[in-house]
């Protein structure tokens, strides 16, 4: 998936040559033998399951390298960064692909506008203190890439400065890859009338009149300039370092599929492994079979 | 359960009166038909799935009044605490209860040794950094409570200094509570032989050496201690503001049970629901259903 899905390094992105309800990559009903949606619905659990494996041996090697013994791995980290137009699925997608992995080893930063404080520094600044430590699993819900989006859009800068983000981020994400974080960049590509449907659900729903925000209409009526702004950002960012992925999300259960296997051969690529013991295996036995007679601890001992 | 397990406001905890292998509260045979483990598994999955929709209420919440819109609720949050000996099963507990929510709106935050920099800060200042935000639900892996605890066996501060830490965590739960933070406090009350048997298995599977520390034989040297310590602390910090609750943890799958049926009891307590809109819907359907003819747009739609 990770190749069949990637955008050429240096090329120019043609969004409109993917079709947002396509399914590049899914088996045919010879392999599923079943509903497609069912099917893939089912290997998202079972993937999962491998991703929190993965995730788990992740984490080990960096509490190992943190206690000081003898770490496994190169202190990798993952970090998953979602961009889409809004109702693109970027929740849907952490609910369910990030959500089969264990929460105490995920690293979820949702980005919003900047805050005052965040607007006195530059761009990246609120980026790197989101950063996932060593050992996690990263999610940003948007991105840095916002800093190309909307304020290239909405011209929230001079056109000099977002033109100049474009180098400054694949600077910023080569420093990163070098010091061991696997970025896996997916934009979830959603189609013009499929965004339409999902706005009007939100309208017609109480229960999600929440998700809902005027601004998103306003957005919508410039979809053409933001499809060419991610266009761009896609081609000029989708370095070796950090490739950028095209996921078609009109249907759901196929844009969990895809990103749950472009994590896990991500993962694959890291060679991951359990760390060895930091400490002496046989001498640790002795001294906890030494425990089982000691009065003090005895008196507590609450059988089954 | 919230009553059941509750430590008595004000009272001293007699630990060794609550056996770690006991599963108060779960019903018997004649309801769940089928072997308890397996029935209270599939409950806790139950349970979770409406964890997540009291969460997603309390998040929405929060978007609603930070995007200025009438909110329905109090600006709620909810934060578990989680303590144990070590091996209680605190990560467990975290991957399978708060793995039932959305990670998207947890707030997961672990405390070991403090660094150098927290060191330099009273006690609860880190604590009072991690505190989840305002539609979070929040989870301690460890807490203030180790101020408390492993300062006062390790004799890490004067005994003074720990004395005087009763009031001042009182007075902090107090304050956070007022604040609109439901705390959950939970002991998962494991007993030495299980710990003896847990911590035997973590040195004999290599895919568990990274969970071994060597200081936890020196914790477990002192259990008496330990235990001493989380009955004063549970006596002395069992508040109406903030109750503590002895969770027998022998049994994973019953702990897991408990811990998901304390939190739901306390979501029921908030009384929440969605949030109204913030915006006039049916304007917004008039200007979404607007956007639909709109040319820019339809030059990118992509069917389905």
């Amino acid at each position: 998936m990770r190749e069949l899905l990637r955008v050429a390094p240096g090329g120019t992105v043609d969004l409109g040559a993917v079709d947002p309800g396509s399914t590049p990559g899914l088996p045919g009903p010879e392999v599923t033998g079943e509903r497609r949606k069912d099917w893939a619905r089912r290997q998202v659990e079972l993937v999962g399951a491998e991703l929190g494996r993965q995730q788990e041996m992740l984490f080990a090697d960096a509490q190992a390298r943190a206690a000081g013994g003898p770490a496994g791995g190169a202190g990798h980290r993952v970090l998953l960064v979602l961009q889409a137009m809004d109702c693109g699925g970027k929740d849907g997608t952490i609910k369910r692909v990030a959500g089969a992995m264990n929460p105490l080893g995920l690293h979820i930063r949702s980005f919003g506008p900047p805050t005052p404080e965040e607007l006195r520094h530059d761009f990246l600044w609120r980026i790197r203190r989101a950063l996932p430590p060593p050992g996690y699993v990263g999610v940003f819900n948007r991105s840095h890439y916002e800093d190309v989006l909307v304020a290239r859009v909405d011209s929230l800068v001079p056109e000099r400065v977002w033109q100049a983000r474009y180098d400054e981020i694949n600077a910023f994400e080569r420093e990163q890859a070098a010091a061991g974080v696997t970025l896996v960049k997916v934009m979830l590509h959603i189609s013009y009338a499929e965004q339409g449907r999902r706005l009007l659900e939100r309208l017609s729903d109480p229960r999600k009149h929440w998700k809902y925000n005027p601004s998103d209409v306003d957005a919508r009526a410039r979809w053409a300039d933001y499809q060419a702004a991610y266009a761009e950002a896609m081609g000029r960012c989708g370095t070796d370092a950090a490739p950028w992925h095209v996921v078609p999300a009109d249907r759901k259960w196929y844009r969990d599929w895809a990103v749950a296997h472009l994590l896990r051969e991500t993962f694959d690529t890291l060679d991951l492994g359990y760390p060895p013991a930091g400490f002496d295996v046989r001498r640790e036995r002795e001294r906890l079979l030494g425990t089982e007679g000691n009065a003090a601890g005895e008196r507590q001992v609450n059988d089954r």
